[in-house]
This record gives C-alpha cells, structure tokens and sequence, in this order.
C-alpha cells in the first residue's frame, strides 16, 4: 500500500487530458499516491491565465481532440479538469510542471492554474517515480 | 511466471494499432498474460459493424497510419487484427473496452468486433493490471 | 541498481524525439541501463543517410514538432541528437531498431544514424525489458 503511479502528460488534446484525468479515480490498494509530470503540450493545457488557452499553439494541439470533447459532453460525462478536482479530493494526486518544459513555453509557476502543486525536473520525476509504473500519455 | 503486460490501447491509427498488435506475439517467460484495454480511438477501431468504420470519426482519426498502412502491406506483414488472432491463438491475450468509452462512443457490447472479450472500467483495469508493466499507446 | 527503462520511441515528430532524448539523462541509482528501441516513424528519424530526411513520410510524421522545435532552441536546449549523445556518454543508453520496422522502411543498419547500436525483434525487445519499466512514446 505503499506505490505511485506516475503519469506523464506530454500531449495537450481533451482526448488525452481526460485520458491522464480519469486515471488517478482508480484508487488499486496498493496504490497510495498518483503523480502527474506535464510536459509541453500537456503543460501548456494547465494555464490560469485564460488568454493562453486560445494561442494558436494550444488551437493546433487541440485540433486532435475536439471530436472527443462534444461526444464526451453529450454522454454527461465531466470535463478534464473537474474530473482532476474529484481525483484530488478523492485521494493524493500529485501534479508537478516539467522545469525545462516551463522554459520552452516561458511559463512561471505564477502562470500555471491551481490544480499544479509545483514544478519539477526530469532527473527529480524519475526518482521520484521510483519502481513504481510510468504511463506516458 | 505469472506477470500480466497490460497494453491501454488509446489511439486508433493502422501503425499504433499495429504495435499493440504486435506486442502479445512476445511471451518472456515471466509473462502469462497480455491485456489490451479498449480506450476512445482505439475502441473506435474495434467495431464489429462494417459501416462504422467509414464514419468521419474513424476516417481522421486514422488519416495518420495510412502511409504506415501501405507500406506494412508490400513488406509482407499481416494486417493488425490477423496479427492479434494469432497472438490470441499463442497465448492468453484479453481484449476489454473501456466502459466510460463504450458511452462516448455510444457502442452496446454487441457493436464490437469478436475480438473483444468483455468491457470494464478504468479501476476495474488497473486492479487487474496488478503490479504488472503499463503500456499506453 | 541493477535496473533497466526501457523507452518504446515510436514517434518521430520533434517533440516527442526531445522528450526521449532527455529521459536517459536521469539516472536513478537504482537504474543502471536505459533502453531505447526504435519503432516506425522514431525509426525512420535515425537515418544516416541525410536524403531521407526530406522524404514525404518524415515531411508528414514531423509536422507536429515544428513549433515545438523552434521554441525548444530559442530556450537555448540541445537538439535531441545532441541530447542522446550525451546521454550515451553520461551511462549505459542502448539503442536498438525494431527489425519489423526495418522491413517496412525498408532500411538496412548500414543506413541508420551511428546513435543506432543493432537491430532486434519485439520479441527480444520485451525478453531485454525484463521486469523494468516500459515506457512507448
């Protein structure tokens, strides 16, 4: 009762996001604690300023999913990011940002919405991910 | 000698669809049992309707594999689900449909291709995954 | 710390090259070889042979990585092959093609970039993997 398991969100579609999101609401008894590393396209999906979000970056990494987002509505289904508030509220989950990420898209944490808890390099995920499994969506 | 490799089977292109394909024809000693779990485009792919397959959906979705697609077939490789037939034939390989999916994508069990042994949820999949390797394609 | 992270790079657009590139860069001291096999498109950017790289299949697998690739250089970071060259000489990073790949290429090892150190199956790939983590990009 003692594993991550890490996600690493490098794609930035809904498709992918809501992929990445509903993982962590499985809660397997072995598995204490879920970590998502966002990397690029997935980083540049986690904004809190809300004039990024229609960057024509962000319009094309999108373009993927859209299809997805309205089936997904119309079956009822919860967005991305509420699903990510629920998974939290249910249980330790652990968003970091990719340092070198940041520095491609020129984001400060101060940029990035609440949902990230704080910002991280690769060397610092891969020990943190210790034995436990690595997903990259 | 009891290990599962569970493969989440996300995307829905002919050259993705080929690698997760081709993976269960691998049997390491340590390894009984291979998984693949139907997600999104990748269940979309599954259809045991004949007319599903020519929906918009499907016809971007697979826009990406098709040069891949010629290719395989002048070297001589097998299709993707004859090579999923075979590796069902070699070893034990369970073929499920993400419930959460089969509601976006408004598919009943019996829409889906034989294939497809049974549909299950995101927990239910990664409790069964067990401390077995992931794989997201 | 005798651990293997066995990276699947099966796609070839800029982006996701970068993001495998900088992988083996860490070294948790419980991991003491990374593995990178070679698959489909990631294959087809390793070739030695520079007229390959104008081809119309990588024009087609790399357009997603353009933005990427510009902003990734204006934050002063290291090309991927820069990056996987110095990976190699930071510790143990085997690189291998996938054999099926090969024939649908339709390449020879003679033609693939020096970074390439053989050919093998997915068989092999996945005995070589052993219990270690698995990661397809």
């Amino acid at each position: 009762m003692d594993e991550t398991i890490s996600i690493v969100l490098f794609s930035g579609t809904d498709d992918k996001l809501q992929a990445a999101a509903t993982s962590p609401l499985a809660r397997p008894p072995w598995v204490s604690r879920w970590k998502i590393f966002l990397q690029y396209w997935g980083l540049n999906a986690f904004p809190g300023r809300r004039d990024r979000l229609r960057s024509r970056l962000v319009a094309r990494s999108r373009r993927g999913g859209q299809g997805f987002h309205r089936g997904a509505a119309k079956a009822g289904q919860a967005s991305w990011t509420q699903t990510l508030r629920m998974a939290k509220e249910l249980g330790e989950v652990d968003i970091q940002a990719c340092s070198a990420s940041m520095e491609i898209l020129k984001l400060k944490q101060s940029d990035l919405d609440s949902l990230v808890d704080g910002v991280e390099g690769v060397a610092a995920f891969y020990i943190n991910a210790g034995e436990g499994q690595i997903v990259f969506i």
